[in-house]
């Protein structure tokens, strides 16, 4: 629930407009001296103090990465490292997984016991060509999730393509929602995946939504590459 | 240009066409027997066999994350991930940046040599307050990417933000698009950052806009944490 604001104190939605009027500078600023440039970014630096002053709370985030865009691996991964970064732990379950050896994998040894990875599945649904086998390694990646959500010694967990295998019916939304939500207060989780189910984006603090804008690979012949694709 | 297709091969689109109808499996197949499974994803593993015979080309791509959402310079710091895991090289060059000091840089010190990170700028424009210092910044920042961009020793140079130092008119698109143009063929590059020109949308290779659905952070009074935002 949200605090009331500070007597007297302008809403958040005042200072989005305030913010907005001032706008974000660089020459996009109609001023043509330095001292009214500076006096108008001094008045949208007040506004950001006053955004930034009205968030105070810390509390583990639930962040859905999903759409039909590329990056949406690569954006839970990029978490993870600067998460690593301020030398906390990660762990991250990976739920559907294609046969190429992911480069990241690879890339991520160098942090050692900092990061815990753990791929299940053994392709796409059309390289195994078997739902229990997938139905099988999707419930092993599960309890190892969640062995990771319930333990309070990783900072981030990452369950990445999750929402694929929701989607395919090999995991109930509402276990998994079960799951994260008893998780230490603290703790975040990232989702990943296409198709994210309406229920997750409800619960979820952050939902990104990666949408293909132009993607001419395939009419230009263009394979998958090391590092882009693998 | 698109190479004509080989005689009597399905065209790309025949080809999508069949993989939708044939759908991605798991339960959301028809089938009930394991048999007629299969076969179904037979069927869909042989398309995906011909899509991927498809593209046989390599070349270096111009990849764009751009829009208001969370994850661009995550994304593009994950696709440095996986190109560090391939044993190659990575150079990422800061436009613009906040304040905070920057979780990945730290995380990816581990690399060494392998990546090369310049961070220019010295804050928001509200923290900066002063049009010739984000120029010349910027302009240094331009210079450091140009000396990547034509020296095929890195196989990735992300552009971070560059997309914003052209919003601010810091930048011209013309230069940049002639920039990346000159770059050996295999060299890949990555432009973040909010309002990515059209110019710039028109000549990449693949563009990936991140669409904010749900960010109840403000709402619900939640802080900037380590790991997430910095």
């Amino acid at each position: 629930m949200t605090n009331p604001p500070a007597p007297h104190s302008p809403s958040s939605t005042e200072l989005d407009h305030s913010a907005e009027v001032l706008g974000i500078g660089g020459h996009l600023a109609p001023e043509t001296d330095q001292q009214s440039y500076r006096k108008r970014m001094q008045r949208r630096q007040d506004i950001q103090r006053q955004r930034v002053g009205e968030r105070d709370k810390e509390k583990g985030l639930i962040l859905v990465f999903t759409g039909h865009g590329k990056g949406k691996t690569t954006a839970a991964l990029g978490l993870a490292l600067r998460t690593l970064g301020h030398g906390e732990h990660v762990a991250v379950v990976q739920f559907i997984k294609g046969s190429w050896q992911p480069g990241e994998a690879k890339a991520l040894k160098v942090f050692g016991d900092a990061l815990s990875w753990h791929a299940f599945g053994e392709g796409f649904t059309w390289t195994t060509q078997d739902r229990e086998r997938d139905q099988q390694l999707v419930s092993k990646a599960w309890q190892q999730a969640l062995i990771y959500l319930h333990s309070n010694t990783h900072k981030l967990v990452v369950l990445d393509e999750v929402n694929v295998a929701m989607k395919l019916g090999y995991l109930k939304v509402e276990e998994v929602l079960g799951g994260i939500t008893e998780r230490p207060p603290l703790t975040h989780v990232a989702l990943t995946g296409r198709g994210a189910p309406k229920e997750l984006i409800e619960r979820a603090d952050l939902v990104t939504e990666m949408t293909l804008v132009h993607h001419p690979f395939k009419e230009q012949g263009v394979k998958a590459q090391a590092g882009i694709e693998f």
